[in-house]
């Protein structure tokens, strides 16, 4: 049964071109990350779903890569619902009638009555009144209600789990069918009204969606092996179930390099000299490294009074260079920005000339807002070092419009554009953030990191032609296989070329002369290898340039001076 | 809310030092992949599940990590099944009514009729008779039904899904709630008795289970691209749901070298070589490369009259390490294997001698098979072959019990074991599949391949401490900070440091001297700098050697003398 084979939309295969150019960006930017004193680690690629879910907003969660239970899991579920659905009328049957409280006790011997137990009395009765659950009978014709208030919580589940003694078993023959049957039916009444919940409830692990989280348990679980400030790089794939397009995919690398534990700006400097030091060392020069910090947003969010609409004052001012400054304003005054607001910041649509001018502008606008000034003052810390130490190709530019959709930044906010001239969204990007590890309970541990897109480096560089040839050198000579014999004698010169570094391989079949020279030709291999008779009796090998077609008999030693 | 974070089970967090070693087998690996000619792939974590699915047996299947679709896709499958089941019965109730096929026109104004209609004609006359399914009314008072012929095949998809007209919306009010909830049902049922089947449709994506079968899907998929015979390698990870152990993940790395496209024994030659390569590299000396053939399997099993029973007669076989001679014999009889038969197999518990005495009782067991002796003449070409090349640190052994776990080898099977005193299942495996693309449509293209076990290579060199100390290098140089003017001059070192190689960084914070001492020294790091006033006037460096205590004031150029 042949299938044609694809892959799943968003995801990739990579040939070998595009994982060597792939390595050698990931291992530029490794060289750097280790020369900076980070570490690397490596988390598993799903962590257990409540590590991931609630950390990245409703959009986030839904983008999650959810991975199934195994089917026996969903079985023995759905198996162990419906029992216990049935014990627990049993159980209040029993206990309704040793109390003396339902009102025949041969209930047991009547189907008429049963069926009033279950539809009216169990429903009404106990659940809404003695468990204060709201209960709505749905469709009494067919059994169905809904436990409404499972919409809002997971008391149902517990009740049914927890609050049933497992002894119990009272129905029998065609009454257990029949208390079968309504347990079914309120599952998959439930399974409908419930998807999402069901599928958390049958999916208990996730893939990662980003390296932040990950990382931010990580260093919560090991808090106690590590020694602090934790400076860590991690280099691995994130999967998010977004919509695929140009440039984006469902699976892709991310490389990130954070440090927690400690506050000092030396590190957003260093952050900075990093960006500089990995784009030098991939010979893109010319990246700008946008900065910007969070508490001057809060600090003009704090002048123009709309301190409570942060969010919506840093979404609009961050659309500035795309809609132009008339959008941005409209944009506010449609969040209920005052008119009075939108007009002190005037000066920030004006905003010119180099760092020290635009910062000018800035203090004007910022007054005496304590958390903007802050701001302003760590920028300037980071701007006065960053002139001393003098970056080797980027350059470092103030953007107060740059607010990233982050929304966990509470200092500095980087963003690296490409190159003048190249039409590519940013090629990385970070910022501080004080408190990521206390949703894993470790409160009051600053970290602050940066993150280089693969992929858009990756397009960048090839536009530019950027990738040195060297990389993608395979294989250097090809021995061509003339019949077992001969290609015995190959495979010792081969043997020895390997050892001495040579790339070198045998044609496995001594097919036509032409098909092996074809082959090598196809892969690009420089040099072939011819072996005779009159070779292997002179210990000599015909060394033949497949761009030249020059070719020459040699020793060994000479053939192996010129593949080195 | 703070969560006590933890990993899932079978997965793990790999600390700077781990990831350092596992990158140096790794890497180790790859060197001699392309040394060898092996060119780079990589393919998606996930694949399509019918890619998957099957190719590993009931077993396999069970094991394979199923991503769940989106919640969205869930809801909106659910309510596409309901909705389709109403609009079959209208679509159905219409016709009939139509061709005066039902007994009265007025059924849709008649809840009895209804009723019956649901249950009896719907069920018994139009499923059951006119779509040929075979349907069981399970509880008519709860309007329950099974579907019985779904348990085997998809037809009732089918049906609900194609032979509806849309048109039909004679349901209304009260009617259309009950066709719901009918439809509900239905569905509900469904759920419950094909969990596994649910679970294939609400999950079309699977995490990669091996890399062999991707591979096979990667070659007919890029078949026009790629040139053959095609040497790749593969170093990705993959994931199964199987029960972890010691040793045994949920997750873990293979590193895979295959050609396809070429039936050469010089292939298998030069995997015997590659496994010698790639251990003495990793100075693991002694490892035991175990040889055999699937032909001389498939000899012995005719000429012993048991060809059917090549699997039971194999995997008898290959316990005898385990088990000895007696209960390899006891369960070959269990499996119907003639005394006979068995009798014959005595110079087999008996094998002796070097490579040349094995085949030599090989031969005499396998008589005339000519299968058996194409695989003895196999196997020769290859001992010959490596006896003329050598090997470095390894040996070539046959091992006529070896049949490895898959059935898809059909000549060569590799296994290698540790080191004679190291206990440790196999390092590593493989062997020739002669046609493993066919089931992507691609047939009659011959591969072999060789697999390591990295997680098992780790634990031996760990054990034997082979890991080279300088791999877990990290930090050379931590610059000791007095204060931010102290540190901008320190910075202004560390990044002329970093520019020429040496990994260097400054303490972020001026925290007490013994605190930023005590960092030095949890990390190894083998040097501090010192700079204080005097230093910095004198342009020079303080450096203190952690080890020996010794400590110098250095010129720049001389500091780095001593760190490079």
């Amino acid at each position: 049964m042949a299938q044609k084979p694809s892959i799943p939309k968003g995801t990739r295969d990579f040939n070998a071109e595009e994982v060597a150019k792939r390595s050698y960006i990931m291992e530029t930017i490794k060289t750097q990350f280790q020369l900076y004193g980070f570490q690397p680690i490596e988390t598993p690629s799903f962590e257990n779903s409540e590590t991931l879910m609630g950390k990245y907003g409703d959009e986030g969660d839904r983008l999650i890569f959810k991975i199934l239970n195994s089917g026996e899991f969903m079985k023995k579920f759905s198996e162990f619902f419906i029992l216990r659905t049935v014990r627990f009328f049993e159980a209040n049957l029993i206990r309704l009638i040793k109390k003396g409280n339902l009102p025949k006790s041969d209930i047991l011997h009547d189907d008429q009555k049963m069926s009033e137990f279950y539809q009216e009395y169990f429903l009404k009765n106990i659940l809404k009144n003695e468990y204060n659950l709201n209960v709505e009978i749905f469709d009494s014709n067919y059994n169905f209600f809904i436990y409404k208030s499972y919409l809002d919580n997971n008391d149902i589940i517990k009740y049914l789990f927890n609050n049933v003694e497992d002894d119990f078993q009272v129905f029998e023959g065609e009454k257990k069918k029949k208390a079968l049957s309504f347990a079914e039916s309120i599952f998959a009444k439930w399974i409908i009204l419930n998807t999402s919940k069901f599928s958390s409830l049958i999916s208990e692990k996730a893939l990662r969606y980003d390296l932040t989280v990950p990382f931010a348990r990580y260093v919560v679980q090991h808090q106690n092996e590590i020694e602090f400030p934790f400076k860590r790089y991690q280099i691995q794939p994130v999967w998010r179930a977004d919509r695929p397009q140009k440039g984006r995919f469902r699976e892709f690398y991310q490389c990130d390099a954070d440090v927690v534990g400690s506050k000092s700006l030396f590190q957003e400097v260093e952050f900075v000299q990093l960006y500089d030091a990995v784009f030098t060392a991939l010979d893109l020069k010319g990246v700008t490294i946008k900065i910007n910090n969070r508490k001057i947003l809060s600090g003009i969010a704090e002048v123009i009074g709309a301190q409570d609409k942060l969010i919506d004052f840093t979404v609009a001012l961050d659309k500035l260079d795309k809609i132009g400054e008339e959008k941005v304003k409209e944009e506010m005054r449609s969040k209920d920005i005052s008119e009075e607001g939108i007009a002190k910041l005037q000066p920030l649509f004006e905003l010119k000339g180099d760092f020290g001018d635009q910062v000018a502008s800035l203090k004007s606008i910022l007054g005496t807002s304590e958390i903007g000034l802050k701001g302003i003052e760590e920028l300037e810390f980071i701007n006065t070092a960053i002139s001393n130490l003098k970056l080797k190709t980027a350059q470092l530019q103030l953007d107060v419009t740059l607010a990233r959709g982050l929304n966990y930044y509470t200092g500095a906010i980087f963003e690296v554009s490409a190159p003048e001239g190249v039409k590519m969204g940013s090629i990385g990007g970070g910022g501080r953030y004080d408190d990521l590890t206390s949703i894993f309970g470790k409160p009051d541990t600053s970290g602050v990191g940066i993150s280089f897109g693969l992929d858009r480096i990756y397009l960048v560089l090839d536009e530019l032609n950027l990738f040195p040839a060297t990389i993608t050198e395979s294989t250097k000579v090809l021995f061509i296989n003339f019949g077992d014999k001969e290609a015995m004698a190959c495979l010792q010169a081969v043997s020895k070329l390997r050892t001495n570094g040579v790339k070198a391989e045998l044609y496995p079949d001594s097919a036509k002369m032409k098909k092996q020279m074809t082959h090598a030709d196809r892969r690009n291999i420089p040099y072939v290898v011819l072996v005779g008779e009159e070779e292997i009796n002179a210990g000599l090998f015909t060394l033949k340039n497949m761009k030249s077609g020059e070719q020459d008999k040699l020793s060994f030693e000479a053939m192996l001076e010129v593949l080195k």
